[in-house]
């Protein structure tokens, strides 16, 4: 991106969109004014949709996805968290099924020293969204107003909430357009969105999981690299320490698909239980978050400093703290049947004998959404209580008649169509598959943490 | 172009964007319904905006670009003709600065027999437009109601009007957003824009000339053949006889450049006089219209055929005819010096001996609309009197204090900037220039008319 002098021709967004059409680079200037006239209403729809179709066709340098991401940060309000002594670090997964981290992350991160500002979405399509587990849990708010969910962070170490208005409205009303104009597959344009919005928490260190495989957004891993990549050197281009995980979506994370299961099976990792896959994949990840908040000196120490905070049950007892603070039932922590549940339960069967040799992890995710755990549409209305949960993954022996996977759900009118879909997402072989399915397929964490 | 059955799935015009984006080919069907859709504004600007980008950056195969010629021209009213007997035949201009052969051609075809239904456009930026040369003889009506038009044409076998509201409403809506979306330079897009609003006009045949050189839209000759190819198969491929001369524009078509000029130089031509290029240029125009008409058996034959309604005066005849009934005053045609005149004169001399080896023609256009000849923007008014006159052109002997060019002016304050433009578009050298500079380029007609 070339340095140049502030310019004395007045903007003009026609120019920009030519530029980009010519695969010209913007510099940082022209994307400043473009993305804060657009957010300002200055300039209409119809030439950003232009834009950004020649963004998603010939793509963007380095410079100009940093240039963008910050314009977009810089629309709204960037917390200013300076005055809260401790590093302030967190973790941004781009979504998948069963994908529950975050609320396992937050208390034994927060246990651990350091300060975790957890901003969230809501789940779209066949992925979930932590602020629709979070509201699982009876009471639990996630509404709070910045001044309040301050006042969480600074007495307890973590508060988890949704978007507010404040917080990047060029990413809201850029997002609302590349909804309706096929721009959304674009890694530029997801790294400006994720990044803006997860760098207005005002954090220092960020980790990134990012998800690749069937049930992920990117079900390719040489595009998951390069989106993981791109957030990590545009975070490091801003001063933030970084690193991004590239994690298994081939099928669902633990057992449990669903929001109230969901939260469920969190409580029985922090209780030291819960489904291997899931408790390894928060450790690795709460590793990265001790090495890179300066509570660990390697990601090993920091895996094993998470491990005792579980093993302490001091990770639960944040976990308690937090709920309470956010208005939630804490009691649910310690009894989680006291989480909604579903009125009904229904068994899928294995119809032979056999070895799981793949789970369409999609699918899983969408049956659970056709359950009513999911949104179709942005406006569609969560049930809680519904979801599955998963008797048999990847590599398991089955015998015919076995439960593969409990359907929860409450609507008898949407079960036949989502147990269909389970039946049809289960792959079964006489001979385990010898592929494997390794949790984590690598990390990029840039130039900054090289040797770390 | 897959045959598809009438599909019962709901139009969603961002399945068109994401199809046209990741390059698949649109089915007819599909761009029936966008180009539909939006002319009764069901969808909104941006979805076709992204659209158009993707058109600008992916392409269009030839049966994409006819199936858009043709749900643009269905948009709106197609003029049916067939009460008419003869045969129609158009010719149209990618446009150019002093290019003024509609005035030629309309009348001479006429008079051979021909009927010339010719709906025009108005100048902008550097080139004149048709609709603003007729406008500078006093009286004449371009905006006839489409019966009155058809009236004329019965009457005296060409009529000259502008576009009607009624004529490919979806260009007029597509156009104004190409225009502010950087989106107007697509092959594809220009072909389907002038082909809908001429095949409006209800055709049997159009000869198309596509300029090229310094003061064309095309600078260079291979995309200049590129859109000339691809009129002439969308054309033929809805049924017409199809012909394009590539002709040059390096520099202006002969020597008048200005509204009432050049309809003095067209009158000129009509009595057998005027500039060599110019006529020259309009005998071939007009052979293929007599070709393509089934006027003559051959180009050369109708080439011969214009030139003798040249000598004979019934091509003057008949634009004396044509003046008169679409209300203008007749007598210019025989005194051209009824014309609006400009108040001043001034010359721009030649700084120097010798030959003039380039004139930069855009410029000459530039020139001519600073003073007050053409348009910078659409909302611009037009002075029909200045223009400019240029006594040297290309490979002219020059002498220093001879002049190069007389400006008609009005305006004092405008004609300072225009002398420097035009002093800066001729390039002299001691030397003649060994360039060629062909009036035709060659032609383009497709299979259908292959040996004639």
């Amino acid at each position: 991106m070339s340095q140049s002098s502030p310019s004395l021709v007045p903007f003009r967004a026609v120019d920009a969109i030519r530029n980009k059409r010519d695969a010209k680079e913007h510099t940082r200037q022209e994307i400043e004014q473009l993305v804060s006239s657009y957010t300002r209403g200055q300039i209409p729809d119809y030439q950003v949709a232009a834009w950004l179709m020649a963004v998603v066709l010939k793509g963007m340098t380095r410079a100009e996805t940093a240039a963008l991401t910050e314009a977009m940060l810089h629309s709204g309000e960037v917390l200013d968290l300076s005055s809260l002594p401790g590093i302030k670090v967190d973790k941004h997964s781009t979504g998948g099924v069963g994908d529950k981290t975050s609320l396992v992350l937050a208390p034994v991160a927060a246990a651990g020293g350091l300060l975790v500002p957890m901003i969230s979405g809501r789940g779209l399509g066949h992925t979930g969204g932590t602020l629709d587990k979070l509201e699982a849990i009876p009471g639990f708010n996630v509404n709070l107003v910045l001044p309040e969910f301050l006042r969480v962070l600074r007495k307890c170490g973590c508060a988890m909430i949704g978007q507010t208005a404040e917080i990047a409205p060029a990413d809201k009303k850029l997002y609302a357009l590349r909804d309706v104009t096929a721009t959304v597959e674009s890694p530029y344009l997801i790294c400006a969105s994720i990044m803006s919005k997860k760098l207005a928490e005002g954090i220092d260190a960020l980790v990134l999981d990012v998800k690749t495989g069937s049930g992920a957004f990117m079900k390719k891993q040489e595009d998951a690299a390069f989106l993981a990549e791109l957030m990590v050197e545009t975070g490091q281009r801003m001063g933030k320490k970084m690193v991004a995980l590239l994690t298994d979506m081939d099928q669902p994370l633990g057992r449990k698909v669903g929001n109230a299961l969901e939260v469920e099976e969190c409580i029985e990792v922090l209780r030291g239980q819960g489904p291997d896959d899931l408790r390894q994949l928060c450790l690795d990840l709460c590793g990265w978050m001790f090495k890179l908040g300066a509570a660990s000196a390697s990601v090993e120490e920091g895996r094993q400093r998470a491990a005792e905070i579980i093993a302490s049950g001091r990770g639960l007892e944040k976990l308690r703290e937090m709920v309470r603070l956010q208005g939630g039932d804490a009691r649910v922590v310690d009894d989680p049947a006291l989480l909604p549940q579903s009125r009904h339960k229904s068994d899928v069967l294995s119809p032979r004998d056999g070895f799981v040799t793949a789970i369409q992890c999609e699918q899983v995710g969408v049956a659970s959404m056709m359950l009513g755990g999911g949104r179709e549409k942005k406006e569609d209305s969560i049930d809680p209580a519904v979801g599955l949960v998963l008797h048999k993954k990847f590599g398991e022996r089955v015998t015919r008649g076995e439960p593969l996977c409990t359907i929860h759900y409450n609507a008898e009118a949407r079960v036949a169509a989502a147990r269909q879909m389970i039946e049809a997402s289960y792959q079964i072989a006489d001979q385990a598959s010898a592929a494997v399915h390794p949790l984590v397929h690598g990390f990029i964490c840039g130039t900054e943490n090289e040797g770390s």
